[in-house]
């Protein structure tokens, strides 16, 4: 590491001492740096980013502020608390265990002395606490704050979907852009090579100064860690929700021994579909961001050769049992997105009347859900060309 | 299988009775169906393409003739010649043994009896022999008879790169496409579902009732085998080829157990710097054939989880060893075609100099040919968003 602006023994990890930043913020100017960042959220993903976004701002001292606070839901773990055991030992045992964390992350349990001062604010909490965080942070944050949501997932209903960035904006009137790839946490942490997308458009506001992509690209580019920045959220929210649908397609097809060619063909089909869906409620997304980002095409890649839907189906097909079966009997309960998933994506087309063009979304939904048998796909997915390929003029 | 024209006692496999065909041809006027078909080449994938289009001309008498002649290189095998064999037994025992062949498939060991009063000559022998079958051919079919060509790769140059169908073109003065998807032979003769693109566009003569797109689906589509046609013959023959050193710098990372992310990043990189390569040769190529077609990337995801360049790549990284030695202990001298790519589009690129274009493909050659250490990859591949991003406007 190079360019490092204060030494180690420097940096403070007394929490009390935060809010004391080294440069004032006035919520009425505009944005400039260097920028104080917080990270909502110390799963095992959250920690990964935070630490990543701290070793950046070590190297960067003119763009960033050096400490950053990482927002942990306090619990108990071993006999301490888990924030205490971060400040101290500077490993996230319970989370992260095995990966020395940089001293200048600060693990704080408030959310709101958390995000206080912070001019951009990383979300990296699971979906279904976002309201709650949401509710809090309401009123308590600089409205001029820049957002990078880390969420996964759309929230779909019967009338259409709605981007998480959308829904953060929309909560807190801060511009939210969001970050996702090819990225197994595990493998991130431990800086095995692993490239990113972060989707982040010029906000109306902005100003030179501001939050841009440069910014964006050094507070989460490193050496192993390969970051694209582009303007697309929602063909990078799609793509990473619809992939799960995906992987279970080519789980089916695993599980019943049908080959590389299958498998193949049903990645390819779905990437066709998730373009499809992409450019029918989101008019203005991107077909490259499906095709060649990190986001798109390789998180596609990756989630269709492993992961917990590509299980699921894989072992439904070889035991017929039914979904709920696997899920309760080999995840231990854990559910498989996918699943939910490919449910809501079911009601949403089926109530716009469109199933007939996603034949892949639509079987593997009839598969889970209504007993159809997995040999069923070929034959759906045939002469469908005219419906399923994607429809666009770019 | 319905709409069979005939029933099967009535198909004779008398070979010397094959040019007696149920249409005349005349060779000033234009083609007209039913067309007659012949496959020159009887190796595992031109048998099983054999197969194929004998199923379907006997389901569309009207389209088709229903008879099949397939060109094969007369060899002995257990005692009997190979055509003798697939005449009688119905099975080609060498190439593909234990799969049934259709009857009307006959199999005829003379070339230019095999391709006489055919109408659509469907290439499929190893890249090797082109040129001498092309000598035999030449002044000795119908030159209104259209092509379709199976085989593998591109023929490149230091000054450029020639397409398959365009040599083939050029030698026999008649219209050439091609087919090619992620299409494992084996798994295609057992009939387990799979796709495949076939690139053919409109020839300058081309009159109603001609070979058309439609006649090439039907004579390619199965139940089990999906069928795409497309224009775009550069763009599918540069996929097929540039695959190769891809599956490589994969192989390099899973020899090294540095994890999905990062196969998927090469996998994604790789694709990049095909379209660029194909953009920059072939200025007419599709984006929408290398992200979008089986021939793109469902063969690139099937060539990166298996096959002999990604094993000979894997061993590399796993033993240190070199390629030359990996080949030829490991693979039984076989040769891996994506080490014969690497070091001629290296060659070409450096000519051109642009390599630093195509950071995945030189750093691959390097480190086949020139002992770089494979560590490099990152390095190499950081920072190069501008050089590798594809420049194109559609």
């Amino acid at each position: 590491m190079t360019d490092i602006g204060e030494s180690e023994s420097d940096i403070s990890t007394d929490v009390s001492a935060l809010p004391m930043l080294s440069h004032s913020v006035s919520y009425t100017s505009i944005q400039k740096p260097p920028f104080v960042v917080s990270v909502i959220g110390s799963g095992n993903w959250g920690t990964t980013v935070a630490k990543i976004i701290a070793e950046n701002t070590r190297e960067n001292p003119l763009l960033f502020e050096q400490k950053v606070r990482m927002w942990v839901y306090e619990e108990e773990f071993e006999g301490s608390n888990l924030s205490d055991i971060i400040n101290t030992e500077h490993v996230n045992k319970k989370y992260l265990p095995g990966i020395k964390l940089p001293d200048n992350l600060v693990a704080v349990p408030d959310l709101l002395e958390a995000v206080q001062y912070s001019n951009i604010l990383i979300f990296n909490i699971p979906h279904q606490h976002l309201e709650k965080i949401l509710s809090q942070l309401r009123g308590n944050i600089d409205p001029r704050a820049r957002a990078i949501s880390c969420l996964k997932g759309l929230r779909v209903n019967l009338d259409g979907v709605e981007l998480l960035p959308d829904i953060i904006q929309d909560a807190l009137g801060i511009h939210c852009g969001v970050l996702a790839g090819a990225n197994l946490a595990q493998e991130v942490a431990e800086q095995r090579f692993s490239e990113t997308t972060v989707g982040y458009p010029l906000p109306a506001d902005y100003k030179p100064g501001d939050v841009d992509h440069t910014v964006l690209y050094t507070l989460f580019h490193r050496p192993y860690f390969h970051v694209h920045v582009i303007e697309d959220i929602a063909g990078i929210s799609c793509a990473g929700a619809l992939k799960n649908i995906i992987a279970i397609s080519v789980g089916f097809v695993e599980g019943l021994e049908w080959g590389d060619n299958a498998k193949a063909a049903m990645l390819r089909r779905g990437l066709l579909e998730m373009i499809k869906f992409g450019r029918k409620f989101f008019p203005g997304c991107l077909v490259s961001s499906f095709t060649e980002e990190s986001a798109g095409v390789a998180d596609l890649f990756t989630t269709c050769t492993g992961g917990r839907n590509f299980k699921l189906a894989k072992i439904m097909a070889q035991t017929g049992k039914s979904a709920h079966e696997v899920e309760k009997e080999i995840l231990n309960g854990q559910s498989a997105q996918g699943l939910i998933t490919a449910k809501e994506i079911h009601e949403l087309i089926k109530n716009k009347g469109c199933e007939e063009e996603f034949p892949l979304f639509e079987t593997t939904y009839q598969i889970l859900f209504h007993g159809v048998r997995i040999g069923i796909l070929p034959y759906m997915l045939e002469n469908k060309w005219s419906i399923s390929k994607p429809n666009y003029s770019s």
